[in-house]
């Protein structure tokens, strides 16, 4: 292997990793490591499934605490994640598979619920930062499951 | 103004001429001016409104010929155009205040909707080439109309 080929493939790695936490800190409810993830940045860029964009780290941070605040129980089942590196520029597919639940749940009745991700991470120094992420609902036209 | 800010300025022009130039190829159904919109990569993404990302040039350019084929007409009404450049890759993030008819429509019967759009585009000689599209549909919760 090369040492070029190497360095992507650590690369790849390294931001897949970084994509696990971001849906990781959003099942514990960790706002703290929700804001390190993102990228400290007036042109950060964020539109959650159904909504208008919201542009800058402190309006995100504000989303994702009101987010977490009124969704007590969240889980995700990351499926087809696809990661591609492009020198200091990464982009992130996945289909968020959702299991969530609020207060007036009962253990029986969890709600589930299909959208996609695309997500967007700027290389800084030995880190890579969340820059850009846009989800949102799949809207099924034929049913493949049997 | 120093040199910086003029090329920051000159950027963000062009930037928001190739997003322009991008509805207006859809609106024409001018396959040819998508195709050369696009960054020719396999990494290419695209998120069509409801539907799964589409990666690669030629999965997406297919992509877009089909729509073309089954939208007979399509106009779209850009609001909220943000361009953010960040050395030589920039975001776009628009509001798609759309207009469109099929076959089935009368004259006096278009149907509008409203979708938002991040776009990612990378500077690739003297120009900029679409890298990711992410359009979603805006669930309003509220009616801000008078």
């Amino acid at each position: 292997m090369t040492e070029r080929a190497r360095q992507v493939e650590q690369d790849v790695a390294a931001v897949e990793e970084v994509n696990a936490e971001f849906y990781a800190a959003f099942e514990r409810g960790d706002i703290d490591a929700m804001t390190r993830i993102w990228l400290d940045d007036p042109e950060t860029l964020c539109t959650h499934p159904g909504a208008e964009p919201l542009r800058g780290a402190s309006s995100i941070t504000r989303s994702w605490a009101l987010i977490m605040a009124n969704v007590p129980y969240i889980q995700f089942f990351l499926t087809d994640v696809r990661v591609s590196v492009h020198e200091d520029v990464a982009s992130v597919t996945c289909t968020e598979n959702v299991l969530t639940a609020d207060e007036r749940t009962d253990e029986s009745s969890f709600a589930g619920g299909r959208a996609v991700a695309t997500n967007v991470f700027v290389r800084t120094g030995d880190t890579w930062r969340l820059w850009i992420h846009h989800a949102s609902p799949v809207i099924s036209v034929e049913h493949h499951e049997d």
